[in-house]
């Protein structure tokens, strides 16, 4: 999966102190310039004291203290401190101070950080330097839920796993679920255009997101909150908030579309000989299983071996060692017809010879346990040592070759490559694993991996998203003129810089 | 249905002529200036000699002759012409020559009105004075499909039908349908964000289209033809031209996810005793029928008595009278599984009695006749005489009680009031019928259909887009600072304003 929750961030975080591992995140800042950009300012003693005003003084409104702040500056996954050296988080509690807070930081040049749950995985989310950290974690009231329509209004801070359970009340759930949905927040997701494990399901924010109020950079507030699920008056201005990252502006509130819960849940771990059985599999399940199909998860089985090297209460789900393995979900609304359609595809699937040996879960317990093996290779890979990570997306004639070429590329030097991803959304997580940083494997990685991602037009980030880490790669997945109408959309709405500056884009002119 | 054939819109303006009958299409161009903007030129011969160049000569590139343009320049529902008095159609084979022909328009400041199958119901694709118009339909080669991922990249002009066809033939089906599929062009479906049947189902075109190929006034070519389910990098530019009714640049490519063929569908007429029961339905239906609900559609006893009326053919399916029906359909991969779940849900609803009488079609062909009762409410309205037209979204406590609400206004004064629509989405039809136009009829009509829409956060229009005939009324819809923020990147990526003019927007500054 994509992320962590916060828990098995900070367990990820000792693991990783007590082995000296750390997850190297491909560019990393460097390709943030060493000064702050001299447009901007510095905030002081006097923005603070009108910071405390605007949050009508409310005691943890205006954190300054060290301790306080580390929370919101410290990046979970790079575990790297921002480099500046005195940090303020502001946490307003309606769209009303966070337009307020923007307005003079705008008058001030004041660069902003907007933030939720802070668990990103490409450095979007933490301050570069001292920028203001304003946490949208006040502000999570559910506003609004339509137990007809399925239409949830709330605020940015709201947590994606409270959502889900609010709305299970009602029988439905959110169009999206991730690792980290314990402490990411409903505004993050947005600002991020979050993936994860529902995607191939429901699909993406930009379609199940119906509405968003967003303030500008300057304090100008958007009302875009729109609760139809067809509404073609004008441009659909709230795209430009979702995926953007926080840098066109902040998502206050949300109003997003939930499907029906599933009452019935299947899952299959399902053993190939070969990448041509797995692609099969890909489209019989969506031939066979159709409607009742939720995920379809890939991992070699090196990832496997992995996992189970690593981590000793694992176990091999199958009797046959295969080199490839397809992990497949079914949700649907009566379980007798669930099992059925799922027995008649995999009784095709074996007679045709693309499983060679798997296995049902007989409960939701036995369900969990497979899907964990999927879920703890990210984090049976920092346990064991250094690991490059990459999260692409490339056509399916590609999906397993990057991994091939990879290897070819870094075995001699020592290296392991362990390929995982969402195969239905055709997201592959390449990772690279060394006991110890290697700057040969390094120079072997990179540009490389994500020049093959642009050659055959994959996008060099499927989910993650661009964060300090990509701007200098963007170009890679999109062209000059996108780059070009990106950075004149930015001018136009942020003209000072202020909103989440350093992120997404490289600098004008580059 | 929102959309007719055009076949049904010819065999319509027939009857619309024979009975004097027609289509009052809300403000229709009342709101645009009488003169045309002071800032557009005017195209000549010199012009048409440039265009005839950059097109090769090619015989119907370049079409100038009243006979020919007549079909680009004619508003099909309003039967109303464009006011100037001479035009040119151009239809470029190509990006390159798109961005040629662009190029000089801009250069020119020469006004251009991008038409694909030229079927929208609000005045979008047509010009109003003596705009050129960039025909698509020239463009209409499949680039690419993936049988894996299910992805289609086509160019703007392929008609909906031929693409929908074409997916077929590997298990695949477009994601949206309407009436107008044997015309319109997926060009002109992403421009205007198309709704029609399988919104419901499959959500709108800001999730399922994956890429788009643009051009922008000035003749840059913008390649975000991405076919990646997941891709985030940076700002997601094509949502830019989704919706947007080609007044920000003009679509020539698109990519995108077909989901896989249902191969049972089912279809269900239900009547019921009050709106609460119909409602009851919708939640009902969404929670037993889940992943298999394809359709839930809603029409008065009205509608069906005026169907019943103007059309002999068509006969009640019902023995019982209701005041209200509900069309359901359901599509997935087994048709034993689908009839049971039918069957159970039917069993339930009639238990509780949401559904006093019902019926469910046998086969193919009574499942068409019972869907075409819905779709020829349109027709039947045009055929009784005059039809003041509404497509609104509205939160369902206020779907029904807009009928009741402009029943009261309007049936002193002799009009019938004949509500139906797409249940599932929220999209109400409402329609007043008179048998000649009547200005008292229409003051009781306008502005107050929209100030109730808005009074309700509902949308004043929920699939048919703003074109020339709603511009005054999206205030209704969208805040000042959003109309400001459109207004704002109109002028950004069209400074001088030649993508299809008086369109959308108000004009700057109203």
């Amino acid at each position: 999966m994509a992320h962590w929750t916060l828990r098995q961030q900070r367990s990820l975080l000792r693991a990783s102190r007590a082995h000296s591992a750390i997850v190297h995140a491909a560019s990393g800042l460097r390709s943030v310039s060493a000064t702050p950009d001299a447009r901007l300012a510095k905030w002081d003693d006097d923005d603070v004291a009108h910071f405390r005003r605007v949050l009508r003084d409310r005691p943890d409104a205006v954190l300054t203290d060290a301790h306080d702040t580390a929370p919101f500056t410290i990046d979970w996954v790079q575990k790297s401190k921002a480099r500046g050296s005195h940090h303020v988080v502001l946490k307003p509690k309606t769209t009303h101070e966070v337009a307020q807070i923007l307005q003079h930081c705008h008058a001030r040049a004041l660069p902003v950080v907007p933030q939720g749950g802070n668990t990103g995985l490409v450095g979007g989310s933490v301050p570069v330097f001292d920028e203001i950290v304003l946490s949208l974690s006040a502000m999570n009231a559910v506003v609004n839920f339509d137990a007809i329509s399925g239409v949830l209004v709330c605020e940015a801070g709201c947590v994606l796993e409270q959502l889900d359970s609010f709305v299970a009340k009602h029988g439905y759930m959110m169009p999206l679920d991730l690792g980290a949905k314990g402490s990411c927040q409903i505004g993050g997701n947005v600002s991020t255009n979050a993936g994860g494990l529902r995607l191939l399901r429901y699909g993406s924010l930009h379609g199940t997101v119906l509405g968003v109020e967003a303030v500008l950079a300057d304090g100008t507030i958007v009302d875009c909150l729109s609760t139809m699920r067809k509404d073609n008056t004008g441009y659909d201005l709230k795209q430009l908030f979702i995926g953007s990252e926080g840098t066109l502006g902040v998502v206050t509130k949300v109003s997003i579309l939930t499907p029906p819960r599933s009452s019935s849940v299947n899952v299959a771990f399902l053993g190939c000989e070969d990448f041509g059985a797995v692609q099969k599999i890909l489209i019989d399940a969506k031939k066979h299983l159709g409607e009742v199909l939720s995920a379809v998860e890939f991992m070699d089985r090196q990832s496997l071996s992995l996992v189970l090297e690593q981590q000793a209460w694992h176990s091999d789900p199958l009797e046959t060692a295969c080199p490839f393995y397809v992990l497949l979900e079914t949700a649907g609304s009566n379980s007798k017809h669930d099992m059925e359609k799922l027995e008649a595809f995999l009784g095709h699937a074996m007679g045709i010879g693309t499983v060679v040996d798997g296995t049902v879960a007989q409960d939701a317990t036995q369900a969990r346990k497979l899907f964990a093996i999927r879920e703890d290779i990210g984090i049976a890979l920092v346990s064991r040592g250094y690991v490059y990570k990459y999260d692409v997306s490339l056509p399916m004639s590609q999906f397993y070759q990057i991994a091939e070429k990879t290897r070819e590329r870094v075995t001699p030097l020592g290296a392991d490559v362990i390929c995982y991803g969402h195969l239905g959304d055709s997201n592959v997580h390449l990772n690279v694993s060394t006991l110890a940083h290697d700057e040969k494997v390094f120079q072997q990685l990179e540009p490389w991996v994500f020049e093959f991602t642009s050659k055959y037009r994959g996008s060099i980030s499927a989910e993650h998203g661009i964060g300090t880490h990509k701007p200098p790669y963007l170009h890679l997945s999109k062209s000059e003129t996108a780059i070009q109408l990106m950075q004149q959309l930015k001018r136009m709405m942020d003209p000072k810089g202020i909103l989440n500056p350093y992120k997404v884009l490289p600098p004008d002119g580059k």
